[in-house]
Order: C-alpha cells, then sequence, then structure tokens
C-alpha cells in the first residue's frame, strides 16, 4: 500500500480508501475500564487499540518493536487520527487490521480499520504517523535492514 | 472561528489555522500515570485534556455538558486528530486552549492548542467532531437555546 | 476457597494465602499506553487486568457480568488492593489467575494472581470486594439463581 | 504521623485511622474520561489521583519526585489499596489529602483520604508503599539529606 490516493489528499485523513484489505493482526475485547457513562467503549481506547496493532503487525512483519527500541531508535507518533463510525460496547470483541501507508527511513505511516466481531461491522478507521528519532527525540533514521523489513511489509499488505 | 480555511481544505487537519486566539480555559499538570517508557506523556492523553478542555469551555460559555447530558443528548465523537509537535514531560504544566469550529444543530466542531506553561511553547494542536445523539445513540438536534448559546460561544472566540 | 485464614485476619490483605490454585481465565499482553516512564507497567494497570479476568471468570463459571447487569445489578467495588513483587514489561505476557474468596447474595470477594508467561514468575497478587447494588447504587442482593452459581465456581475453584 | 496503630495492626488497611488530619494538597475534577458504564469514577483512578496528590505532597514538602529521580532514585509501589465509600461522578471535584506512615530509608508509606468538595464527605481512602530503587530496580536508600526532609515531613502531618 504504498501509494494511497485519499491520504496524499488530505494528509490528515482516518479514512485510508483503499485498505480494504488490511491484514488482521490482533483482536481485543473492550475492558469495563474502557467504558465510559455512555456506555460505550471511550474514544482514547482506539488509539491504544491501534498501537497494540502496530505492536502485533511489527512482530509479525520482521520488525519488533521491541528490538527498534533496544537498537536505540523510536518511533515517535507525530499525528494520530481516527473516524468513530460505530459505538464499542463492554465485552464487544475488535477485530484490529493494520496496514502501512508512506514508509521511508525517517517516517511510517500506519493506518488502521476496527472491526466487531460479532456482526463484521466496520467501527472506526484510523491513521498514526511516526517520526524516527533517538531515545533523547532527536530526528534519526532508521537503519537499513529495518527500513528493508518494513518496506517489504508495507509491499506484502 | 467560523470559517477556517485549512480545515475547510483538509477535514480532517489538526492544525486549526486561525484559531491562533483559542481562549485559554484549563491547565493540567502532567500526571506520572500519564508517561510511558520514551519518558514523556503518551499520545493517548492529549484526548482526555482536550476533553477537558471542553468542559470547562462549555462550562465558561454557558452550556455546560452536565446539562445536555441532563437534558437527554449526548455530543458523540466522530472525528478526532491531533499534531504533536512537542513531548511533554512529567509535571510539566499544559495550558488547554479551545475554540468552536463549525456549529449546528447536528453537528459541533471544537479545536484545540496546548501550551506549555514553563516555555509558551506549542505542544499539540487538534480537533474533534461531534455529533448530536440521543441516550441511545441515535441521531438527534440541540434544542434552539442550547444551540443559540454555542454559536454565541463561537462568535466570540 | 471459601474460608482464607489471611484473609479474615486482616481484611485489606493483598496476599491471597492459600489461592495457589486459583484457574488461569485469561493472558494479556503489556501494551506500550501501560507503561511509565520507570519502564514498567503502572500499578494502576493491574486492577485493570484483575477486571479483565474477573469478567472471564464470571463467563467461565456461568455467571456472565453482561448478563448480571441486564437484570439489574451492579457489582460495586468497595475494596482493591494489589502486592506487587515484580515488575512488567512492554509486551510481557501477562497469566490472570481468579478465584472467589466470602460469597454471599449482597457481597463478593475475588481474589487474583499474575504470573509472568515468559519465566513463570508471580508478579502480583490481589483482592477486590464487592457489594451487590442496583443502577443507582443502593444496596441490593444477588436473585438466588446467580448466587448458586457463584457459589459453585467458589467450590470449585 | 509516625505510628499508626491501625496500619500496624493490618498491613495493608485502606483506613488510615489516625490520618484525620491529612492535609490537603491537591485538587481534581472527574474527567468524562474516568467515568466508566456505571456513570461513576471507575476505580482505578483513585490510584492516579493518589499518586497526584504525593507528587503534591512531596513537592510541597521540600523533596520534589522530580529531584528524586534526577538522583537516580525511584520509590517504587509495592503495595496499594483503596477503599472506596461513596461514588465519585463526572465533574465532581474531588479534595485529594495526603499524608505519611512509616518512613525509612529504604521505605516509605503514604495515606490518602479523598473528599468530595461539593458536600465535604469522604469519598475514598487508601495506603501505597514504596521501597527505594536504582532505575534498573534494584533495591536502594534515600540519601540522608532527602531522608531527614521525609522525616520532617511526616512530623509536620
Amino acid at each position: 500500500m504504498k501509494s494511497s490516493p485519499s491520504s496524499a489528499g488530505s494528509p490528515n485523513s482516518a479514512a485510508p480508501g483503499p485498505s480494504l484489505s488490511l491484514p488482521l493482526v490482533a483482536e481485543t475485547r473492550v475492558r469495563y475500564a474502557e467504558t465510559d457513562q455512555m456506555g460505550v467503549a471511550h474514544h482514547r481506547h482506539h488509539f491504544v487499540w491501534f498501537e497494540v496493532g502496530r505492536t502485533e503487525f511489527a512482530r509479525r512483519y520482521g520488525f519488533p518493536y521491541v528490538e527498534i527500541e533496544d537498537r536505540g531508535l523510536r518511533l515517535v507518533v507525530v499525528e494520530a487520527a481516527c473516524r468513530y463510525r460505530r459505538p464499542l460496547r463492554y465485552d464487544d470483541v475488535v477485530l484490529i487490521h493494520v496496514g502501512l501507508g508512506e514508509v521511508s527511513a525517517r517516517k511510517v505511516v500506519f493506518e488502521y480499520r476496527l472491526i466487531r466481531q460479532a456482526d463484521g461491522e466496520l467501527v472506526a478507521t484510523g491513521r498514526t504517523v511516526h517520526i524516527v528519532t533517538d531515545p533523547q527525540g532527536r530526528a534519526s533514521s532508521l537503519p537499513e535492514d529495518v527500513l528493508v523489513r518494513i518496506q517489504a511489509a508495507a509491499a506484502r499488505t
């Protein structure tokens, strides 16, 4: 998914357009602690579920985030967006689909789709943009071998 | 701030363009619990701080959110976006500036700027879009008297 | 585990003494969002994992919490305690063991043990005490059929 | 509050007995994000408010936690307990009272009382036990000058 017309046109778009086929990488069940007094999952948790998906995506496609941090790099979130289409309730099982948008040595874009398992409905779409830094937060870049693995993942999703 | 060229052009833009003058409505101090192992505030909390600001903005401009819920209405988040410009650390004091974008009986847009008190630096900008529903999540609309108060707030910010 | 000498003697004890055999009911992986700047899982999340375990325990032993709420009852937490023995880190898999302490129509006590999957080490023990209320928070009691199922679970764990 | 009969007798007690006069050090307003579908603040947040109080207590009494971490020490939570007496709702203002229990170079105990501002009701009491470690989590001890300041705070509360 190297080129995404919709995300090219609107850089913060939470609607990942052509990402209908993002791979399923994780699932989670809505925790009681994640509900609010509206009786639905509070909107901040979708970003946590995106992150859970990012962790599993990276592990599955050969660039575990633990390894990236061990090599002295951080993927710092510089933009995050979510479009909420349907509410999620306590105990709902959520399928987390993740893919890659733009990938370079200095910047990686992830895209997300959350699906409610019970009925297959799309509940949210999202997008996070990450820059590569050192542990002190200074701009850095991915080593070639990691970049190659992320690009390979992007080519396969 | 009724018309925002930048947000008109890119509907999910987290950069509220002309919102330089959003009023300061609340402040918060970064909690230890809000940090992550990067040593900075985790990116989900900015959405909580936006919400804290929204609560105070609504109270200050005459439409307390508690009253809106008591009248059987909900302002459900359907889009949320944040652009992160600088990290926040434990114990930093954050100034929360909030303003209104588009306002109608069915939809309200809020915009945000977070400022680090110590040095006045802009740390994040954001935007949330809310639709009006009943407690069961069905589309509804604001009663005239509430709409008038929100529009007055929009005119003053 | 109907009688627990240690919890009888010290009502807030986080050490469930004879609960060595609490059944494994759920597992979770430490999320990046759950770490803090010490580089370990923040201590509030253990209570969320206990709750995740409680949900799965109740489902497995025939009294799903969703059903309890649907019947107009709440199990409100009136005491919670945790003893932290070892730190948990990002991406660690945590095994959640749950059992019952005292059970009556008005009050239910749960006990917990968290085990780190990688090395089998005990990382935390805990205990929560719940009273039965109606949705308005007034003291209530469990219907006979639910109480019987919880007592049966207590007898089996 | 150097000696506490109740905490001596039951080491995990969440009821700080003689702590009726714990000083008020911070206040917070219940955030929407902190509610759950019962319509009240979820019980994990009380531990975050205790931590907010701990930060302010330490600042006020001359041993800011930021300074402790800068000197290479951590106060790691090894026990946490809370007794919940009344529910807190969205937008309630909570007064956070904090005091010290046992203090030594290797271990510090904090006690807490949360009061609802609107009616002065006690909503929760709690207790956390901390050991002193280095950044790698190995047992350590407080330098004399810090210990003296904490003991002075204990004598004054």
